[in-house]
């Protein structure tokens, strides 16, 4: 797959769907073959792997009948403002995101959506390790009894397990689970590494795949197998445990902010919320593009849950033996929905320049035969300048298409500028650049010149902008859409708009489930950034140290 | 586990070995801890997990009562000569290169173990991506009847399968395999995306983590849960599967000499040995310094044998329904266990300079308080020097160690240069630089400018230079244990003499077996480079086209 090709043929038509798209579609013809990932397939529970082949062999049989390249339809993605979960599974499918796997609610990440979470990684891999992380490695097979060490979580956890219980052909006497996460295998490490203080801090991540079964699944948000990095560290006091939960959460609400543009609200989880095991969770929550709730990374601090459930001590410098204090924290493929649910439109994806596979794409055009070699000439100079320069760049030459066909496409895959090189181009020594973030003319800038210098300062500058400016415009749909609530009725009617509620809260566990029943919003967090004076719980009118932020939720 | 620190203690002792130390050991006392890796709690089979808990929690119990920076004794690393398997799971352990998991045969990587996967992953991640591949993941979970689809595929698995049978709490209909390599999933997914000739070649690689419940184990070499990538690639015709696999070999080949310092023999597996489910299969075998063969790479041309039995098809240009051809390559963290096994002394690690986490360690060495200052100063100006010209460097200022323990403790870990900082030397302008390849005296040179031009010079002069001795003294090593034989008698006194045979073959499957029975030794390959002239087989005097090469191996 080292050429991005066309997503392939579907049977499923969306003529309702063709109706409503936006207004600047119509100013080229758009023909983008459509490829379904239906929702019903991947999220309906099947305990039968049997049935899902058996379901998806037909539909193999009739699409492999059909040369890709003709489509027999031309159709485009279903408008988010019409059907967001339709809108997010046919932009995954349409640009080559993801698949389902056999399994149910498995999936299999293609290189496109891959190159994402590669992405991610480059970034938090060094951003782990400048604050003192090495990376390592645990096995993904936990006997079964270490999972049931630490009360609450088993409690969590046990409802999700995947357990091998057949090994070489042998019934095993013990079961092993697959891990969902890794804080019983590691503390069973922890306690045979760790004797002394000046063992302390153990501070290492993982990057690894987890399992947990869940019921109800959705590519990148919810899967059965997911790959995420798994921090877990070991402290000799309390204070330096939370501080490291505190800078974890940091590094990722700077990840998100900076690279992925995404304006999470970061804060504390409430009790009920709080991860099975630990004393503190810390969160960054972003409002997707339907306005629910991500989590989309947690930092644990765990107290000393861990350490006395396995025993995990160390000899104090005045010679006592203490349980070390630990935290963990936790990024994953989720991560690449948010993207998705945050910046994408009807076009399709939206990436932001940091984490974009390709950064620029070049589309050369020519009519005449003794045009094309000056312009593939120009287009694969203004590459070189701009690979060298260290931006992702690609050239799109290929003759099966037109260039009309080629920005719609490549728009769809989220790319966030475009370049334009035509004979007049040539002759005239400047290209067109087009942001993505920014459709039509408005977005259109002509006569920017060829001379590598200048062209790569100015596509630099204008990635930069994109970047900036699809954070600006996430934080103000954020900040429009979050109310502040002062009664039970206010958050209610809050909710039932679709929006987040922010007010006092100082309630108990039960009228915070009793929120949940009655409204389907969970309190995402109690945000750090909190405002001043005096509060009264919105649900008790008793005195409230903090507002928290109440929202439906992914 | 940001700083490397110190091997824990342990209740084993080897008064014997330490009888043995090698003559250069003496010069300056060895203090360090030696942990102990029991080889029979590794690779002993047990099919019950509590058993190893239990055995293992007493000696936790016992070594966490004692500060680990006071040994009660001080021993040396299992010489090599003495008892190869011994020392091998010493350095592992006393390297902190990994540690045995809870449950029997798996294995965690320790960071520092892990930091030479993480140099194998970048080096081979860009070969990959340079030869037209993109990552992407597949998920690990494998339904049961996949496997049973290719006849010889499911033959060679099955009996080394990890099963889950229990998923959410419930029995599930179909069993799951926890994939023990990826081809089936890779098919049933290949199936989908490959239409027509224009979606070929599809060139794609994972890196993850596979499962075959292997009865024997032992740490990197073969382990119940194992990292590696999995290239698979589809394509048009044979012709370029074949090129595909060869090239893939040829990464791996280009990647031992040049990066590990590894001079593999690449070659061509006999049909006994061919991978289940692949046409041919090409590998790089490594000769251990026990003289044991270890296959350290392979690459396989499957034809059409996954694509027959997943059906996956395309339309050529003709307009005619193909089978596509298919390869799937694959190196794994046993390659780890190669470097150990290859460069390895009684000393300790040896790691070549591309591959090693750290290259250069630091000494500053100082007896007076007002020495201190000007000593770590000098260190810290060196150590920014290399560190800018992009050498891995560490500097070890730690006071609770003498300069020759750290000497020992750094060698040990196979870090390939030292430099060595004292008041003289401050006062000088100059440092100490010392091999690790080459011992005592001899590998030392004093009076080396501290001015950061020529230190880097030397430094990187110095780095390559070992880079290639290693290199060189493993071909010495390998070519003085190959032995050209023309008959069974001289095959079987050259494996009787632990060494490998080389010699034509032309003979059956069976007489190649039988070989195996009565040596141990098996062909590990028909290696490309063959000796010119006619060529009877060893076994039956028929004429042979190919010599082979038998050996024992791990």
């Amino acid at each position: 797959m080292g050429a991005l090709r066309l997503p392939s043929l579907t049977s499923l038509s969306s003529a309702a769907a063709a109706a409503v798209v936006p207004r600047y579609y119509f100013c080229r013809q758009l023909r983008l073959p459509l490829r379904s990932l239906s929702a019903a397939k991947f999220s309906v529970q099947s305990s039968t792997v049997e049935k899902e082949i058996a379901a998806t062999t037909p539909e193999l049989e009739a699409s492999s009948q059909k040369p890709k390249l003709q489509p027999e339809k031309d159709r485009v993605i279903t408008p988010r403002s019409k059907d967001f979960n339709a809108w997010y599974l046919d932009i995954i499918a349409n640009a080559e995101l993801a698949d389902y796997g056999p399994v149910r609610g498995t999936m299999v990440i293609r290189p496109y959506g891959y190159a994402i979470w590669e992405a991610i990684q480059d970034y938090l891999n060094v951003k782990f390790k400048e604050t003192g992380h090495s990376n390592m490695y645990f096995p993904q097979f936990i006997p079964y009894s270490f999972i049931e060490k630490e009360a609450s979580h088993v409690e969590g956890f046990s409802p999700e397990l995947a357990v091998v219980t057949i090994g070489g052909g042998k019934e095993l006497e013990e079961k092993l689970v697959v891990r969902p996460t890794s804080e019983t295998i590691v503390n069973h490490m922890f306690t045979q590494w760790i004797h002394s203080y000046r063992d302390l801090p153990l501070m290492i991540n993982q990057w690894a795949n987890v399992t947990r079964w869940e019921m109800r699944t959705k590519p990148f948000v919810r899967t059965l197998e997911f790959l995420w990095q798994e921090g877990h560290t070991a402290h000799a006091s309390p204070e330096e445990a939370e501080k490291e939960a505190l800078q974890m959460i940091d590094v990722y609400t700077k990840f998100a902010y900076e690279q992925a543009a995404i304006p999470v609200v970061a804060g504390r989880k409430s009790k009920v919320e709080t991860f099975a095991g630990a004393a503190k969770t810390y969160t960054i929550e972003a409002m997707m593009g339907d306005r629910k709730a991500l989590q989309a990374g947690t930092s644990h601090n765990l107290g000393q849950n861990f350490s006395r459930a396995f025993d995990t001590q160390f000899m104090d410098e005045n010679g006592q033996r203490q349980h070390v204090w630990q935290t963990s924290w936790a990024i994953s493929t989720r991560f690449v929905g948010g993207i998705i649910m945050t910046h994408g439109d009807d076009v399709g994806l939206m990436l932001p320049p940091n984490l974009a596979p390709i950064q620029v794409i070049i589309v050369p055009i020519w009519k005449k035969a003794d045009e094309k070699v000056g312009v593939l000439s120009a287009a694969s100079t203004a590459k070189e300048a701009l690979q060298a320069a260290g931006i992702k760049v690609k050239i799109d030459d290929s003759e099966q298409r037109t260039p009309g066909w080629k920005f719609n496409f490549w728009e769809m895959k989220g790319v966030p500028l475009r370049i334009e090189v035509g004979p007049r181009d040539v002759s005239n020594g400047s290209v067109v650049v087009s942001r993505r973030d920014i459709p039509g003319k408005q977005g259109k800038v002509f006569g920017i010149s060829m001379e590598s210098s200048t062209l790569v300062a100015y596509v630099k500058g204008k990635l930069d902008e994109i970047q900036s400016s699809l954070l600006e415009r996430a934080k103000t749909f954020r900040d429009g859409n979050i109310v502040d609530v002062s009664s039970y009725s206010e958050l209610k009617e809050a909710i039932a708009q679709g929006k987040w509620a922010r007010g006092p809260w100082s309630a108990s566990d039960s009228e915070e489930l009793k929120v949940k029943e009655e409204t389907g919003a969970t309190i995402r967090c109690f945000p750090f950034e909190q405002p001043e004076g005096t509060k009264k719980c919105l649900m008790t009118g008793n005195p409230a140290d903090e507002v928290a932020i109440f929202a439906k939720s992914y």
